[in-house]
């Protein structure tokens, strides 16, 4: 792909480089905050780059007011994001999301600095951008057109539906503080504010240090863009300061990183008190099981041990989903060890940007030597059977001046025993294999991780995928099922998707990210909204059952422009005759004996009679309240929720009332959808069918030159 | 209504006692723990009533192993409760509901000892017992006959459909532990179970001692009936002990109470290192709101007034929902103090169970010592306009003995500067008055109250209900409307009910209780499951698109107990003629011009040429799927999801797949709802149209004798 055309922007000392480029200056990061730019007081501690050594940036935060970034987020950002309906937001964050991918390369450049080889950035960059752009559908696709979101049925709370209740959902007044972890410099940061933005809700982004660079260029080219409202995004480099004491029950945060660190965010007093909202995304001992059909030979048992390989060296294992236990029949340890040796041994470790290199090196030399203690907790209970954690081997690059390590596999014998493989987390290339003797004790070791973001099994017997995914469901946020099926086709083991929950319970943090339109909603307000059907319809915007209606042309006549929410049509009545159903059942073919034979009618539960077709009468229902001629209306896309009541028999009347219920008007197109509320009653008023009609509409009608 | 009969039951030392009846022995609580009711090793503090000071119990939980308790739950309930399907547990709690309404006289007796006047134990008593039987009909109205629980549509996660994710709830392995407020002993119990245990989730109740001996008696009786597995329901009188030391992540704990004590058992290190769910329900200074149109003279004025007197005064005020700020136009404040001064001037306060009571005494002497205290809080910004917090007149009982306390109004002529209104809460009869200037003031104020359990607004005009609910909203978890319409149907400001969101966020803790099934969800854990259709669908109990399919005989010939998910028909083509469409067209009446008039079809910018009808493509798909004799499916009684995909042109040709997609037998009938993917497609395989339709189907067939 092209590069990004070189634009005339203000980078502080920031040069473009040549792919590769193993030397530059140094540059000082800035924050990004209250609509500037802004340097820390001091130079600030240096930041490495991870394969060479070779400073890359200095990080400093001093003097920033913190107080104030959150209240020009909170005053600037916020009233103009919850102006814009969710489908402005979603246009907003995809017109962001392709504006970023045009500039992909030069964020390539840049992460190969942090130890990212170029899949790993793909990952991480354009992983992150597709998260937004995923986002940025699913807001045009899955919410309305509008600034309210409602959520759920109406509720009923009176008997004569005078007093009814609707759930909806309205944007937090204040900021999302997030707090992200050093191994996905560029996702982490996309893959949060995508839905706070969506939500309508400003954020404020805190990157770990030690790749706070790239954050940082990012931010710059999201800010060039001009194309998020002033205040909707700021960002921290470096220490967030003072920064929590000011947050209030409007604002949430979100953190991810190590335990320690989140339980004392979690704890801060400022947080507790106002019952800020939290989440966190910690440790996670993620399991991957083999099934107990997958033995050597199968597909399974070959997919299994590429997917634990690339698991533990892909981003060199610095995923919060990597792969840290293998679960195993006992029986398949011997040839998974060997299999695993053989592909671990195999994998290139050298300079991210160098051709063949298939990982690169930790974040940084104290990361490393953080990993190589957690080994040695581990070997207290499991005995190297892979790799050498004290070895350097690599194919490119210094590995003296580098932070690289090489992968591990360890294997303890007694699972159940040791604690230090369900306790430890070993930051880096390293997993431990655990052999199993029952299905049931695969799930138990599962489970002793204590909660994690994702387990996955490798099967292809329906019995073992029921029983591991409903065993472990329960202690993991997602369960990834692999087998010959979806070899080619699988998003693996390790990928959070923008579509699916992302967070595990008890140790890794209790939290939910992302999973489609529910991610959005963590920072929204739900609120139950009571009252007469009238008032109630004029705060949602959308018309209710009992709430005013509007009499005069034919809706069905009326453009977008013209028809409002309670435009009502209420059409004469059609008489249903036996020979009606006759006809309409030699017509279509549905002879069922409830329409056809009286006394097998009389002997259905349901019916004291023979009965019209239900698609009979909602076919009798659009012959009476459609409008024949061109007009505004161009097409009935589709029916929800029909429900037919009560059986209409032969003699009985029928007529509709349709009701205009929800307009959502398509921003780039000449037309919306406009949702139909359509009642069929008989002559005695009872309700025989009930359902919304789907239509779209064109926005001007006669149709603009 | 008649006394429930009489029980041969260990009551230890109670007695049932005559009503009103104001002198007894005292009992010893005990807690219902490990299968067994067990006495504390000491006596404990005496528990007084609330109107004559008498002891009533004594309560201790000392010796009590915790660990223990958490372990038996999870242990021998859980397990149980798990292999129950939703409608098994939705039955479990109806028929737990109906027995205690059997018994809900003998409460109503114990609660005049908590100062509750019989309206206030309607709500406790009838209001926790109707909160658990319509979480009984939510589950089975909502919620499948299953015990995994599937949320939201399939994600499609590669473009040939192999790969996919459905996100599925399953209940947590642990125990929810309910901590509750002094207020409400029985709703406050039976509101949260209820959900918990729909949820298949084993409780641990633990009641505030004040009244914990209505709690023990209702606990007593559900234990009675032997309709919960044993383990389901623990109760702890006294103190929780080490008890929270011992929680895990999939525990899950719920407090409500005051704001100081939440904030700690928030932060007690079990949770937050474990991320145990926390869910908080704290002080909340609700405001009410005289709408700018609600001027003296209109009802919404009239109501306005009864609204807050009641509110004021039921349950003397003790209620986590009571108004306490009292929002009103600069120019009603005159006409509405005095309003007020008369409604709460004629409240008869005296002993709870004599005629004419209209309010009782305070829960305690301690409470009413607190809430003294607090009414000087107010005072420091606020004037008393109406009442004497030092004085007590009684219309009964013996002022002197009981917590008596006659109502105080307070009015704040500079409510921006009133901050103690805005932070202090006063827990009893008690409110104050503020005045605004502009409806954005009125906006303000309730925002000031920094996050609370409900609002209100009286109004009749939909652009100041439209204005200030959406302007509270982000700050409250309820907000009611009251108006003319609603004056006999409203549940009123004060009543959280099972179908909305119970919870407010910030200073009301930011907790969510109930909101009908949400509030089940909130003890189960959301697990996005990536898979292959086949594996997928076993794991889920659902057919997906992709997964297996069985063909053979039509599967409208097999009853529910020959029924399989994945029963597939393929039906004949039929093709679809310019005859077939104006016939139907004259037929129906429906002769919109994409049918009929080829240049406006071509016109329209969905279609090139003249369409079938959308009704007549689904009335054919009926007739090429449907099996006309009897047999186990009764009726068609809906469709679901209908989408128009692809035009039908004349001469297209239709064949339909239906395949069994789900299977809900219902527990009390012979027969049970199948919901049948429905995808019609074209002579070149495009899917022109796609739904689910729904139909009834018997349990046997021939239907047994």
């Amino acid at each position: 792909m092209a590069r990004a055309p070189a634009r005339a922007v203000n980078l502080n000392e920031f040069e473009e480089m040549p792919m590769n480029a193993p030397v530059r200056t140094p540059r000082r990061l800035e924050s990004y905050v209250c609509g500037a730019w802004t340097p820390g007081q001091n130079e600030g501690p240096a930041l490495l780059d991870a394969a060479t050594g070779a400073p890359v940036a200095f990080i400093d935060s001093s003097g920033l007011d913190f107080a104030d970034i959150l209240e020009h987020g909170r005053k600037v950002a916020g009233p103009k994001l919850r102006d814009m309906s969710f489908h402005d937001r979603a246009g907003m964050l995809k017109a962001l999301g392709l504006a970023l991918m045009a500039r992909k390369e030069e964020f390539y450049t840049e992460s190969f600095r942090t130890g990212a080889t170029r899949a790993d950035g793909w990952v991480d960059i354009e992983g992150g951008i597709g998260t937004m752009l995923t986002f940025a559908s699913k807001g045009r696709r899955e919410l309305p057109n509008t600034r309210v979101l409602t959520e759920g049925d109406i509720e009923v709370l009176s008997q004569d539906g005078s007093f009814l209740a609707q759930h909806i959902l309205t944007p937090l007044h204040g900021v999302a503080v997030h707090i992200n972890a050093f191994n996905f410099p560029v996702w982490g940061m996309l893959e949060k504010i995508a839905p706070t933005l969506l939500a309508g809700v400003p954020c404020v982004v805190k990157p770990a240090s030690q790749t706070a660079y790239l954050t940082e260029l990012v931010v710059r080219r999201i800010i060039e863009t001009g194309i998020l409202p002033e205040g909707a995004l700021q960002l921290i480099c470096g220490s967030v300061g003072d920064l929590l004491d000011h947050v209030t029950g409007q604002d949430a945060v979100t953190f991810t990183g190590s335990a320690g660190v989140g339980r004392k965010l979690k704890s801060h007093p400022a947080i507790v008190t106002n019952s800020t909202r939290f989440t966190m995304e910690a440790d996670s001992l993620n399991a991957s099981i083999l099934g107990s059909d997958a033995v050597a030979g199968t597909p399974e048992f070959d997919l299994f041990v590429k997917e634990v390989a690339r698991e533990m060296t892909s981003k060199a294992g610095q995923k919060c989903t990597a792969i840290r236990r293998i679960i195993a029949p006992r029986a398949q340890v011997q040839a998974l060890v060997e299999a695993l040796r053989d592909r671990l041994g195999n994998t290139a470790l050298g300079l991210p940007a160098a051709e063949g290199t298939r990982m690169g090196p930790l974040a940084s030399l104290d990361q490393r030597q953080e990993v190589r203690e957690r080994i040695r907790d581990l070997q207290t209970v499991a005995e190297i059977v892979a790799g050498n954690p004290d070895e350097v081997r690599v194919s490119s690059g210094d590995g003296a001046a580098g932070a690289f390590l090489n992968p591990v596999l360890l294997y303890a014998d007694k699972p159940f025993a040791a604690d230090a493989v369900h306790e430890v987390e070993a930051f880096g290339p390293v997993s431990t294999l655990l052999p199993y003797d029952s299905l049931a004790e695969a799930v138990e070791l599962a489970r002793m991780g204590k909660g994690s973001l994702v387990a996955s099994v490798f099967t292809d017997d329906k019995a073992v995928a029921e029983q591991v995914v409903l065993g472990a469901a329960p202690w993991h946020g997602r369960v990834l099922i692999g087998n010959r099926l979806t070899a080619k086709t699988s998003t693996g083991h390790g990928s959070p998707l923008a579509g699916l929950i992302h967070g595990g319970p008890g140790r890794a943090g209790g939290g939910e990210e992302m999973g489609g339109i529910r991610g959005v909603k963590h920072f929204m307000q739900r609120t139950a909204v009571q009252g007469a059907p009238r008032l109630l319809s004029a705060v949602t915007g959308r018309w209710i059952e009992g709430a005013e209606v509007q009499h005069g042309v034919h809706p069905f006549r009326k453009s977008l422009a013209e028809l409002t929410i309670g435009d009502q049509l209420i059409t004469a009545a059609r008489k249903v005759t036996l020979e009606d159903v006759e006809h309409f059942a030699h017509f279509t073919g549905d002879t069922f004996y409830a329409h056809m034979d009286e006394a097998a009618a009389k002997a259905n539960p349901f019916f004291d009679d023979r009965v019209a077709h239900g698609y009979l009468v909602a076919s009798f229902a659009a012959g009476l309240f459609v409008e024949p001629n061109p007009g505004p209306v161009l097409a009935n896309y589709g029916v929800d929720n029909l429900r037919f009541l009560t059986p209409v028999y032969f003699g009985d009347s029928l007529q509709v009332r349709l009701t205009c219920k929800e307009i959502n008007p398509r921003a780039n197109a000449d037309h919306g959808e406009v949702r139909w509320d359509c009642q069929v009653t008989n002559q005695n008023g009872a309700v025989v069918a009930q359902y919304d009609v789907l239509t779209m509409v064109a926005k001007q009608w006669p149709a603009a030159a």
